[in-house]
């Protein structure tokens, strides 16, 4: 079963957005067993969007087109699939009396103009509209099929997860459940985790089912995906349980979380879970470790904030480190104490470093400290060194340093 | 003239790794006036690839190919052009020493395999690597051009500027030289400085040279962008220079910078001019003003650092806000005189507010305080409402402080 992408959007040529939904769908599709081997970015003109259409589907089964679906003139993905099959678009009602009631709920006027949004390709198949005014079309093109969806992200995900791979399923005879596992890890390479989960591997290769990619996710880890198929749920569920057991077992505790569990929100969570509040002191990465936390709805209950130490003077004066060199391991955990009684909370976290282009207090760039005070007078540093230029070497810390916390925390 | 562009890599497919490059070529070909209607993704299968370029070259003067051009088996692109333009692969004596040179100055031994990347398709032309080992390509198909450059953005960017512009330019007729200036603006919609540079665009219409577009860039503002041509550099410099006047005039000081100037950078720059710095208090944005600002290097000349006072314990106590609201215009200057104290700066601002999803003290979600301390007990504040989600509330929120403090600067 091959599955292409027609990304639809003049914006999208002129790099004024990047696509990003055809990478999304990408993902999803290689999850599920599909292949898609072709994805194409055309403007808003009715020929170009025909050509590329056309030739995508000569190759393809399916064919997926994101965008075009908005109420004015220059949204014609419509059109341009009724050309290709060769038929009239028509005025659906039902579509029609749902968008006016979507504009009724919110006491808003609706444009005459959102009707074009009710006019249907004769012969295809409504995906009923939930978050935005368009539907998303299922249009079959002899033993081919193309659908429809827009381009606006969350509209674009729910559908595809609701109506298009499920037909997609069906389609290419697959009457099983297919579902994924992310384990989320950090502190460990690509290479390092194939040659850990070596074995795993090679029993999966005889099994088949599930199957074990590696995703590389920058400053975020690597992801290791299972994907497992089975006629039902319960024994995907299963089946996934299993083997998530065998790759914990070979990998151990460089797995931090699964699916959308965060460095950030595993470590709030486990400091939430131990009735434990947080303060920080950043150097070397300005803030950057509280500015994630923070985004985390209710990371107030955990942390008290942090004192963004830039200035060697406010590590002495406020944080009440001995002076001296300040990127060091002793500093790191002085800094640690200090967050800690300065901000009132129970457990203290610190990162001093240097993120370059100039070396610092002759530590070269990419030296990292890591402080960790813990109730009772316990403290834990860490000194690692990181690769990469500034941007790269700070975002690297604040991960470095959060799963150090996790680390101590689970321990104590 | 019109430039597709195919980008090669089955990662690209998988959404492992999202195409910036296509979009980056976009917005560079549209500033030079040439078109790019199509842009396609495809896997490393030479015979997908080689149909991919022929259906692009179909309709297209020039095609860019980005990517597979590594030293590795899975790198095709010189195979599939070389089968395009219906020749041979030959080695290149020179590209070779180059790599083995590179290698040698790296004290690294070369792989034999990195031999490949100097076989290059009979006929094409080199654009010297100097960034990497792949030299990019310059491909004749008949009156046509294929030009193939590496994946590796920094790597295509320069030979995109120093090779590919200029020969396409030349191609096209054009002998003049193309240059653009961006103006970055804050605190305007689009629609509103449509209507602002109204008598601007006007008179640009009818004189044709430069164009003004307008980019939307999310959270860092909208850019205006002027593109200008003349027969020679100097031509396009005043051109430019006239027209940026005009259009600074129309919308005066909404304009924070030009071309890579960010909000931070020029916040930094003018706290440095005056021989001040900075200390910040942050309460929604949890460190995120902090983060950015540390980001440029050097930023410690300026910034002592930041107290994230994330409970209201940490405002009252550490930063001396009088008890009460936290999130009010008044808490907010508390605020900034607090971090001017503590942290021993001569400028301090602060953000107090509610980024949601709840609300807090009867305060809705959205709502941001700013507020500034200068010399000489010199204070302002501000209240702003903000639209959007958590994320985009604080994202916004970190760049309406910098912009009220970089307007109190202005002032004072």
């Amino acid at each position: 079963m091959r599955c292409d992408v027609v990304a639809i959007g003049t914006e999208l040529l002129l790099g004024q957005i990047v696509d990003t939904n055809s990478s999304w769908l990408g993902e999803q599709l290689s999850a599920a067993g599909i292949d898609s081997c072709l994805q194409v970015k055309v403007g808003d003109n009715l020929n170009r969007m025909v050509k590329a259409i056309r030739q995508t589907l000569e190759d393809a089964d399916a064919v997926i087109i994101c965008g075009g679906l908005g109420p004015t003139h220059d949204d014609i993905t419509r059109e341009a699939i009724a050309e290709i099959m060769g038929v009239e678009l028509e005025f659906n009602d039902e579509v029609g009396m749902v968008i006016s009631e979507m504009f009724a709920s919110r006491n808003r006027r609706m444009p005459e103009i959102n009707m074009r949004q009710a006019m249907v390709p004769k012969g295809a198949n409504i995906i009923e509209q939930r978050r935005g005014t368009a539907p998303g079309l299922i249009c079959p093109v002899g033993d081919k099929v193309i659908y429809a969806v827009p381009g606006v992200p969350y509209e674009l995900y729910e559908m595809f997860e609701r109506a298009i791979l499920p037909d997609l399923l069906v389609r290419s005879g697959s009457v099983s459940v297919i579902s994924s596992r992310v384990l989320r890890t950090w502190g460990e390479t690509e290479s390092g985790l194939n040659e850990r989960l070596f074995g795993v591997i090679e029993e999966l290769e005889s099994v088949g089912n599930p199957t074990l990619a590696f995703l590389a996710s920058g400053w975020e880890g690597i992801k290791v995906r299972l994907t497992a198929k089975a006629a039902t749920r319960p024994e995907v569920v299963s089946i996934l349980d299993e083997w998530e057991q065998k790759v914990r077992a070979a990998i151990g505790d460089i797995v931090f979380g699964i699916d959308d569990d965060t460095m950030e929100s595993v470590v709030l969570q486990m400091l939430r879970d131990r009735g434990l509040t947080l303060a920080l002191a950043e150097s070397v990465t300005g803030g950057l470790v509280s500015g994630r936390l923070t985004n985390i709805a209710g990371a107030s209950d955990v942390l008290r904030g942090a004192v963004v130490s830039y200035a060697s003077e406010v590590k002495f004066e406020v944080l009440g480190v001995t002076k001296g060199p300040v990127v060091s391991p002793e500093a790191a955990v002085e800094m640690a104490i200090g967050a800690q009684r300065v901000l009132g909370a129970v457990v203290g976290l610190s990162l001093t470093g240097v993120a370059g282009p100039a070396e610092q207090e002759g530590q070269r760039a990419g030296t990292l400290c890591i402080g960790v005070a813990l109730p009772n007078g316990v403290t834990a540093s860490s000194v690692v060194q990181l690769p990469g230029a500034r941007d790269q070497m700070r975002q690297l810390s604040v991960i470095s340093a959060l799963d150090f916390l996790r680390r101590q925390l689970r321990e104590s």
